[in-house]
């Protein structure tokens, strides 16, 4: 066979996979915004099916003997041979997990799951430990499954963001921990000098219907695609559907917190343009896709944060906010900036953290995560390890273990690895955002109205090269270097300076 | 291995095409309902995979020779041997159809849709014509390659209705014909004289809000369980979702005909109510679904007209929906009921064809569908055909193709041999419904308000039965008598005659 015919042949099977992919997003966004909740036992059946039908697809040695033999063509252009190394990453993986493994964690997450919720209503982490050890040991014989070589860990890592090592990730969070603490402490010894912008306007209240109006309406100026898309309501936000053209985010509303809902439907915007701006002439292949999630993150922070929080952005909206939310006329703008940036060092919550404090929960999960694989960390101890970070690196410690230990879903779930990506992506994004800000005026674009300019520079360095690339070059050819978390520091130093007067 | 381990291994296979199916319904339900319509061509390949995975899946050697080694065995319970029956003839079909058979149909009837959307646009027949052809053709390649021992339109109507044969419905047919066309010829004589109540009410604007909150007390009202299913607004309505835990029914409405979409949600409900209604315990195995398209009509049809239309299911809710729809505060409740079975003959169109009528649509629909597959008729002649039988049953002639032969969008779709069982459902229903009120006192108990002792009928010799009996064994056993046209009959002539002071 030719390598055409062969490659013809393997493009078919992975539109295959994706379409599986895309029909898990639709059951899952199904599930989340209009499911009747009787059918929540059928479609835990009919996830499984797929999933298992997935990873049969996935794994299978024709699938195998084909990228095999593309792999020693010759002739295959850039593109075709991205997609083959995509692919193969994704079938080795598959095809070393025994079928009897996959079973295994996809029962024992779901058990996990509601072991998890019972724990954290009680605020009680002996309740979840026995089953976390189990996910641990679990993800260890996956793991080593996958590739005895490497600590298991990395392995883990490496699931969402190819490439990844506790060795650099120890590196780049020592960075990120000399610049953020003392920083924090800065901000903390000048809240407690007073006399900063009053902010209890945060939390006058908007009914949803405004709220979702408002939201609507900045999701459109930031050129969300309706037609290939849609927002609705849910109780945990999030990005999901089907693909380029079918792209679903989705936000909550707090009546005294207009904020958290305005923010979320920006940073889930972040990701909806990085869907919707992939490339469709890389069709449905590995090679179209987002990177990673570090990489998906940035989209998403760069928008929430450098851009969202930013005086450019909001300056032509602002009159318009003011007119919807009658509290906001008594509001100076300036005020209005500081009240986005706000930083609250009381807070146990990493999904309510502020842009400065953020960091720091990760950096505590990966640490216990690290410690946890190494066996440096006895599950046992996990609370206390938990507290003592707290402790050291945001001065507060949580009173219980639903605001401390037991607060995330993704252990629950088995996403050991995952928490790193969330910060890869706010350093990504300063990286991104200090590039863009060299190859177009930033500041007067998005202080006319205009998002297109920034937009168009996502859309070419990040958004519309999908998997062509691994991620260091990637960054390196949009931003000309690869990781790099000396343009965040700069950016959060000279902002938090700036805005707390330090 | 044992017989026990064997089924155990079936049912696992089956319940993986179940989740697929399900799965299916899902992914049809969001198009209709929720998808953007950027969407649509990455949905196509999503449908167009997962219909592949399940033929694949459906038609596997491995499935057979289980199928195979179980049909031997001779301890199996009545149940399981069932569930061997109905997975036996299902794998059987599908085994049978060639892969490229099976792609081809995929996408030509896609192809054949959109023609057909613009043919009927343009009112030209001419333009459906030689796709049509194709589809013909290819139909026959298909019923050859399932059984080519019996006639092309036995094995096409036998997918639809298991062991319905041309034989017998032309039987049904004559006889329905013997009473319908003289029924209607009285009906024509009659209005012709003048002097019936006016229904000219049936016009009266209700805003579609108003439609949705009575329509929705009305599903609720006949037993309907929110909690398993939805109500939502589609083009065109229909029932379905995935599996009697999620059952989802849609509706439309027309500001000045509240009736349609009123009659439509009740109809609606009686499909859902057979889903909702079916045994959980036989799990979601083949043998516990719906009997066949017919009967599924049956129980749409009992309760949209045998129900819906009659007097002691309104005596309730009469003055709630006197108190919601003003108008009606000068319509006696005769009248009203006068007015739900109006019959309107000047009507080309199926779908809006009142039940007396109805049946005939059908037959003329199955006669050229017959012909066709004979050869009897060539489908240039289709045009001229129709015309004729709306002449001879219905006493009109369409002006254009539109409003004629281009209507359905079946023939577009393959459905070749479905439209049988409409009236087949017809009859079924008649049926249920003298055995019904031979149990319990229909009239007394909806005439209070209350449909459970109807319900409990239906679930207990219909909805609960799913496909443990071959049809006519489940209607025997329900009513004493197999498929038969007498109550049917006997129905629309007493209560025409009655309506119609014939």
């Amino acid at each position: 066979m030719t390598t055409g015919e062969l490659y013809a042949d393997l493009t078919r099977r992975l539109s295959d996979l994706t379409a599986i992919e895309e029909t898990l997003g639709i059951l899952q966004w199904d599930q989340e915004i209009v499911m009747p909740k009787g059918a929540v036992h059928a479609r835990g059946r009919q996830k499984a099916t797929l999933a298992g039908l997935l990873h049969q697809n996935q794994s299978s040695a024709a699938l195998g003997g084909l990228l095999q033999r593309l792999g020693e063509r010759g002739d295959l252009d850039d593109i075709a041979r991205a997609n083959v190394r995509e692919a193969h990453r994704d079938h080795a993986r598959a095809a070393r997990i025994p079928e009897a493994l996959v079973r295994r964690w996809a029962s024992l997450t779901v058990q996990a799951h509601d072991v998890w919720v019972e724990a954290r209503k009680a605020a009680a982490f002996g309740q979840f430990e026995p089953v976390l050890g189990e996910m641990v040991d679990l993800a260890k014989q996956r793991a080593a499954a996958i590739d005895p070589g490497r600590p298991a860990y990395d392995v883990l890592i490496d699931e969402f963001e190819v490439g990844m090592t506790m060795a650099r990730l120890d590196g780049v969070f020592a960075e990120l921990k000399a610049t953020l603490v003392p920083l924090i402490a800065r901000v903390r010894a000048r809240m407690a000098q007073g006399g900063l912008p009053d902010a209890s306007w945060l939390r006058s209240p908007v009914p949803a219907e405004r709220q979702r109006e408002v939201g609507e309406s900045m999701v459109r100026a930031m050129g969300f695609d309706f037609d290939r898309g849609r927002l609705d309501t849910s109780v945990h936000p999030f990005c999901g559907g089907a693909g380029t053209d079918d792209v679903r985010i989705t936000t909550r509303y707090k009546e005294t917190a207009f904020l958290g809902s305005l923010s979320g439907m920006i940073h889930e915007t972040g990701h909806a343009l990085y869907e919707q701006g992939r490339d469709r002439t890389l069709g449905d292949q590995p090679v179209s896709r987002a990177r990673s999630m570090g990489i998906h993150e940035s989209q998403s922070l760069l928008w929430e944060k450098q851009v969202g929080q930013g005086a450019a952005f909001w300056r032509p909206h602002y009159p318009r906010l003011q007119a919807a939310y009658a509290f906001l006329a008594a509001v100076s703008f300036d005020d209005f900036v500081f009240g986005l940036n706000l930083v609250q060092l009381g807070n146990f919550i990493r999904v309510d953290a502020d842009e400065l404090t953020y960091p720091l929960h990760v950096i505590l999960r990966y640490e216990i995560e690290r410690d946890l694989f190494s066996g440096a960390l006895a599950v046992a101890d996990l609370p206390a390890a938990w507290n003592a970070k707290m402790v050291q690196y945001l001065g507060i410690e949580p009173p219980d273990a639903a605001l401390g230990c037991l607060q995330d879903v993704h252990w629950s779930s088995g996403s050991f690895g995952y928490f790193p990506s969330y910060t890869l992506g706010a350093v990504y994004a300063a990286q991104f955002m200090q590039a863009a800000r060299k190859a177009v005026d930033v500041e007067a674009t998005l202080g006319a109205g205009d998002v297109q300019p920034l937009l168009g520079w996502l859309r070419e360095h990040v958004h519309r090269m999908g998997s062509r690339f691994p991620t260091d070059e990637l960054v390196a050819r949009a931003t000309g270097r690869p990781l790099d978390t000396a343009p965040f520091r700069a950016y959060v130093t000279e902002k938090y300076s700036r805005l707390y007067r330090l």
